[in-house]
């Protein structure tokens, strides 16, 4: 195996368990290295750190697959740590038959999301490294789940980043490309194919769990940007009086109409509209709701979009604060990972004050169990998650 | 009302609903104040704020009971104020009866904390303002909790800061001053009389109860800083093969012997010795658990102490870590506020590096429902409490 040998002026993140080397981390490499081999990483003193697979096309030019040197980079190994993650699951989620399978470094699998709908699994390879083991990942797939189909959705840009190509389509097996799942209770159908991602966010499990106690029978709740309509339909589970869910995708609205009827809902009203408009006409026209949601996709998908991205969040979390009746909640969520969590409670702090509102927050959380995250990697603390009562100053 | 008028050059505080005005932002009084008053609060140009007791003896010269300025502050508006905080409780965690009933500021009660132990209630009143209206809170406790007993244990130094004297004892009713409760499945013996604080520390609550998927029949556990053994004996209700309890507290591991016993955990091994020196000597022997717990009590009671707490942590964080078995849980927890969440999370890191282990973080979260926080007031944001997946390097 080729050697990595890092310069001496690096900072200690792999040995703080960061599980990605740059490119301009390296000193040299000693021996022959085809791109995706497995490579030995060591200091600039030749002290042994890791093993990973390499990428000299890509930015991140190691991955970092272990840190104790007994390990043996074969079949046995990936699909152990499949097993492993799965094991993780079932632990944490007792009954889970549908979540986020895979989370890539999470879950010491660099490069590799498998999301479970059912018997049904879609996969993406994101890294070189792990293309080239699509063999081993496979049978380790079919092992640890025996899945029906396994479909995968390479049609993602950062693929490109490693030099790979993008494709879709089913990778084992065959079944229907829409797919239904269950979470907290309600059920869902999830597009495999053209869904956004992988077909569904499993992210947002134990937040949108989190509504139940906000939810009697004279509740009513305003979601927004709504997209297949997940915060709603628990909304509609734990009983609200009556729900309007608003998305600018009118296949998003259809989807999540068609969730509602799967799950025998009638009280939601369904809007095509941009939240940012709606929400502004509806403090215009006075409208008050129990309970806002808005659960926006992300607006900062770099650090330089962050005050832009802030002002986005602003001014829908301002007029959202001014939609929710005295004494209500007001549930707010970014997944931009840029917006960092302080930047995040100022921004609210600041619509707030503008919206003449006291909150008290009753519930902060990130992303649910099926997300872990390296405590080194701050890269996977994106999602936040607020729940906040509000009372008007006035 | 007198009416004190705030200095132009203030932060807005007041307005971003922080509850307290300090000396230093009140530019002048209009009228006579008796300490302990209600007096209206102006900003420099004369624009209504807030009303609120003062105390002229204490920092924290006005505590703000409303923002709304319609509020007549009168035992009607005491006695919603309690059924309120009653009230949230019983929509966020249904059917609880023992749990943090009125939290201070968080229930818009400046200066009033109860406790409810089943039908027993245990009340400190930490304002001067409060304690002019105790009338209006007695009835306000009789009427929304019915209790058998009040007792008051007033025995806090705060209270001095506000020019009143030490003092506990029962303010109504009699009731034996050891009270059996349950949390989370669990049972307690609470000394009201002579236990930490009022007794019982409930804010940890769904932290405790976030042990569960941990826990499996073959599972061990070790509860370091274990006080009256309420982490450990959640593990052993979730059914732990053997749990060991450590406290330097002769008294606490008593009440933890007595809870087990109460329980009828019996795979419960008690030390009564320094966490510190415990945990040190067990790394020597070479002991492993398969979960470590270590719920410290406040290290850094004020920012200048903030440096040798996080010595402090740092060493029981390390020593903790190197005592999970590989693939195990790490427990961690601080509630000194000055130990900020980053501050609190690097030191996780510095530990881990130094442990030589990769955390994986399972669970992240602050104090439960019937602790909220305003927003505005970061003081209220003092509990971090985490779980680690652990994984070592070699």
């Amino acid at each position: 195996m080729a050697k990595v040998i890092l310069k001496r002026e690096r900072k200690k993140r792999l040995e703080q368990g960061h599980p990605w080397i740059f490119r301009s981390e390296v000193d040299r490499i000693e021996g022959d290295a085809t791109p995706g081999d497995f490579v030995d990483v060591y200091n600039h003193q030749g002290y042994w750190l890791a093993k990973g697979y390499i990428n000299p096309a890509s930015q991140i030019i190691v991955r970092v697959l272990t840190q104790n040197r007994n390990d043996e980079l074969d079949e046995r190994f990936f699909i152990d740590r499949i097993r492993q993650a799965w094991a993780y699951r079932e632990r944490m989620i007792p009954g889970v038959r549908s979540c986020r399978a895979v989370y890539g470094e999470a879950d010491f699998l660099p490069g590799l999301i498998v999301d479970k709908y059912e018997d049904v699994l879609v996969v993406q390879i994101l890294a070189l490294g792990m293309e080239r083991r699509k063999d081993w990942i496979l049978r380790g797939l079919l092992d640890v789940f025996a899945p029906r189909a396994i479909y995968l959705r390479n049609d993602v840009s950062v693929r490109e980043l490693e030099g790979l190509k993008q494709e879709k389509g089913f990778w084992y097996g065959e079944a229907e490309t829409e797919i239904e799942i269950e979470e907290n209770g309600v059920k869902y159908i999830v597009d495999i194919e053209n869904g956004q991602k992988t077909g569904f966010f499993f992210d947002q499990r134990q937040n949108r769990a989190a509504l139940r106690p906000l939810i009697g029978p004279e509740t009513t709740v305003l979601d927004c940007f709504t997209h297949t309509g997940s915060f709603m339909l628990n909304a509609c589970l734990y009983g609200a009086k009556h729900a309007t869910a608003v998305d600018i995708s009118e296949h998003a609205i259809e989807t999540a109409k068609r969730n509602a009827a799967l799950n025998g809902f009638t009280n939601v009203e369904f809007v095509v509209a941009n939240a940012f408009d709606y929400l502004r006409e509806s403090v215009r026209a006075g409208k008050q709701w129990d309970v806002v949601i808005i659960d926006p996709p992300a607006f900062a998908k770099s650090a330089h979009a962050v005050p832009k991205a802030l002002r986005g969040y602003k001014d829908i979390n301002l007029n959202g604060l001014k939609l929710v009746k005295d004494g209500g909640f007001f549930v707010t969520s970014s997944c931009s990972y840029h917006v960092r969590p302080h930047l995040f409670q100022e921004m609210i702090a600041d619509a707030a004050f503008d919206a003449k509102k006291v909150l008290r927050q009753v519930y902060w959380n990130g992303a649910g169990y099926d997300h872990p995250k390296l405590l080194a990697a701050e890269e996977g603390d994106y999602l936040k998650f607020a729940i906040y009562e509000v009372h008007s100053r006035r």
